[in-house]
């Protein structure tokens, strides 16, 4: 299989897009008719969960490159949501999205090999997603087997970097030999990553769309890493201020967006052609994008 | 329910011990009668981790006061893996073991609070595990809703501070204001923990055993923390090593090993009676700790 970033570049080109779409059901936004599930009933919340990510699936794929399920709301359904999950990253893999896992795992060792095999494929089981999020605080014995595994099967991973949350500042921002943590983490990631000739490597790091100073330093910073960037749409971020993360051809990033997209009807209720409503809502997205590059340059 | 650190001391009184168990089982480890299961089968796979670890909780539930399961080495079997693990939790819980989901997650706002559902229970799902590892690497607000999960279900977190593995350094021993980053955690942890009234609350601290020196500065640092220690055995730590973790009524801290205490026969075989082997190896490190305790009041 083709490097991740290579695929990657080809789905943005392909679909002049640099969307990626955030999964993050929760049950009391669904579309009604979806949220008959009862309340500590696992495995109905988890076929409502499906059902809404393949209907996002339907309304965003020829609009969207990438989408990123969001672990954390299926694991909270326990097995069942899992087995959602799991389900819902092979849908999207069908759809041609390529599905970024947003798992944040994190460990040491062989642990770290387990995770990796989990996500992105090892010696017995074949890759799930076609990368994963990595929070690389245990240092580069952790990373590592998410590294190797990522090249040996077309996949990436993307290092938390400088994450959107207000909370980040508390250890990031913290400052040692003149250079943030977050400036550590990302000469880390540069390290890390195994360019052999690409332009970019599978090693791409994670930052806040949220901090538009961060991204234009992180961009020279990492010239071969893709940055995928969350914090568009709800939490504040817009079009203009996540260029910066882009190269000189509009490649290199993947801005990503959940409530804004996938629960376009906020605190209203959905209306019956909820899909069309995504739909509708990721293509202005990209449009928003692609105005933003094309002004740019 | 009682306090999570109220639960751990009623064991280690009762059982004169500080050992908990990790379950980290790898297919090319475990008895020959388990280990048909074919490559890649990630269902037999479970069904020999659950039967091997049941084993394991059998063996030692007379000695030690918790269990550790590594999420990672069930991840990696998909969603049987998932399911054998929440068999496995609901199987020590039964014959009395503490759990301590080791899955060092961490995530930001409502993400965090899914997770923290996930594994110590919230509004509509009862705590899977006792207690659970958490990275704060995204900082408070991502740590806050597992603090509240906790506090609300009898629960634990445990944050890493500062991990076994050598690659710790590379960020964790930073220096920043004439602090490492680990130190920095340490005194975010103290600020997250509630303590209300209690010697201990519910937010503990990984430490490594492997490390001492650290040890000894994080006991006097957080005086309301259960230290979880890793690293005891097969990673080089010994008795001697995590005394300085403990209190002066030689609690506040609980000792974990994995491979020497679950898989005493080595690279060599497994005998028929590899239960019997497991307890004597959990019984010899009891004995050590309590020794070890001993000597030094």
């Amino acid at each position: 299989m083709k490097p991740f970033a290579a695929r990657l570049h080809e789905a943005m080109r392909a679909k002049k897009s640099a969307v990626c779409v955030g999964l993050d059901p929760r049950l009391e936004a669904l579309p009604a008719p979806l949220r008959g599930a009862a309340r500590g009933d696992a495995v109905a919340q988890a076929a409502a969960f499906e059902e809404f990510c393949v209907g996002v699936l339907d309304a965003v794929r020829h609009v969207a490159v990438a989408v990123k399920p969001q672990a954390a709301f299926f694991e909270r359904l326990r097995s069942p949501g899992v087995a959602a999950l799991e389900r819902v990253i092979a849908a999207a893999r069908a759809r041609d999205l390529l599905v970024i896992a947003d798992v944040k795992r994190g460990d040491i060792g062989t642990t770290a090999e387990a995770y990796a095999e989990a996500w992105l494929g090892g010696a017995e089981f074949s890759p799930l997603a076609d990368a994963c999020t990595v929070n690389a605080f245990l240092g580069g014995d952790g990373v590592k087997p998410f590294v190797k595994a990522a090249t040996q099967h077309g996949g990436g991973i993307f290092v938390l970097v400088k994450t959107s949350n207000p909370g980040s500042a508390e250890l990031q921002d913290l400052v040692s030999d003149g250079k943030t943590i977050s400036a550590h983490v990302a000469a880390l990631v540069r390290g890390w990553n195994e360019r052999s000739g690409e332009a970019y490597g599978p090693v791409g790091a994670v930052v806040g769309a949220t901090w538009p100073a961060h991204l234009v330093a992180l961009r020279a910073e990492l010239p071969g890493s893709v940055l995928l960037l969350p914090g568009y749409g709800a939490q504040g971020a817009g079009a203009a201020d996540v260029v910066g993360g882009f190269d000189a051809d509009g490649l290199g990033a993947i801005v990503t967006a959940s409530r804004s997209v996938t629960f376009p009807w906020g605190s209203s209720a959905a209306p019956a052609d909820w899909r069309g409503m995504i739909g509708a809502a990721a293509e202005k997205m990209r449009s928003e994008l692609d105005v933003a590059l094309q002004r740019r340059t």
